[in-house]
């Protein structure tokens, strides 16, 4: 048992309008949910990439030991004060130093009713 | 042929609620199901991580030999009395004696029509 | 470069229903998406496996070389006189002599509006 | 860290109406994200296959070093003049010089509200 793989790609990220036409009772947002089931903390350094501009790397992310992480694409503070408009075009990497799995959520309101795509990252 | 592998990660579980706000014929729900090929039982257990506290590990589920199991979420007696709460966050690995092959589903009836998400696990 | 794998395996299959509460301009199904990229025939048996019968085993489908083959789980001549019920649980496999891709679609209109679910299958 | 795969398979290509019935602020169309994490820009050519006639072999795509690309199934510019019709069943094959990791996503209005799948391309 390997817990996963140390380099994970999204490619199409993608921040939804948060607000709805209808009344949904959710927001619209994108997650990313890392996985570390090590006895040790996953220290990760995140990528993001773009259709026209210099990528921003090495963003600095720990998993503790033995739980999940998630957050948002719209949280400055994880992305060490990136800001991602919503509707910009962007990919993601994850390099961590230890095996992690990391899975991609989008939940787009923009219409009276939700969709989802969700998808594991590919993984090397 | 291998039949799938021995170990499978979710990492993004998540309860739905179980009512629709519209006139749905579905329940909201989320599913796992787990393929075991071969011509003996798989002997699974399923670990359970979360956000803020320690994991829970080693919940036995069998397979029978060149059958299906599907099992949702909320199904306290397969998973040993552990209870998923709607809306919690939490991620599932299965570790198989035998190589099976695991998908996950959800169907979210949060707005008046539905929304599905579905994906392999990641597997090694 | 390989052209794929020779075995591919879906777990969640289930045929929605037909019709739509709504105006749908699509009808309930399910499909199958085969790609043989070989300059060969590929040759595929599939299993279909059950919740709690055996399963069907053996299902002779040929791939032109070059070519896409699709085809949808109510289709029982493909299946061989297999008759797949609305709402059966099933598992689907694909055994290739040549390496060909499989991916799943499923679309849903049980409700109003549809909701689509959509991945590769497992391969090996 | 290898930056991905050089061959990338999506199979279900489909693409869908462009109207909706309803208020879409979205047009219906299907994308191929494609990353390049290298630093050198990444040569690709693509393949269409189809149900019923010979594949469209060798269409040059370049990506940028460290960069995004990503396009729509109807930009005719990008495929060397291919139009694929809505409707029309294909599938697409990616093959580069170096590795790059490439995303599938479809958007569907042709009901009041929309649909997504979205999912990796089998890699090799």
């Amino acid at each position: 048992m390997m817990n996963g793989k140390k380099n994970w790609y999204i490619v199409d990220g993608y921040r939804p309008p948060l607000q709805s036409g209808g009344d949904s009772c959710y927001e619209g947002h994108e997650s990313f949910m890392v996985l570390n089931c090590n006895e040790v903390e996953a220290h990760v350094l995140i990528d993001v990439y773009f259709e026209d501009r210099d990528p921003v790397v090495g963003i600095p992310v720990t998993i503790p030991a033995k739980r999940i992480k998630a957050f948002r694409s719209d949280d400055v503070d994880i992305l060490n004060g990136l800001k991602l408009a919503v509707g910009q075009q962007y990919s993601i990497v994850f390099r961590s130093d230890v095996e992690i799995v990391v899975q991609y959520g989008r939940c787009d309101v923009a219409q009276a009713n939700l969709a989802y795509m969700a998808l594991m990252g590919y993984s090397e």
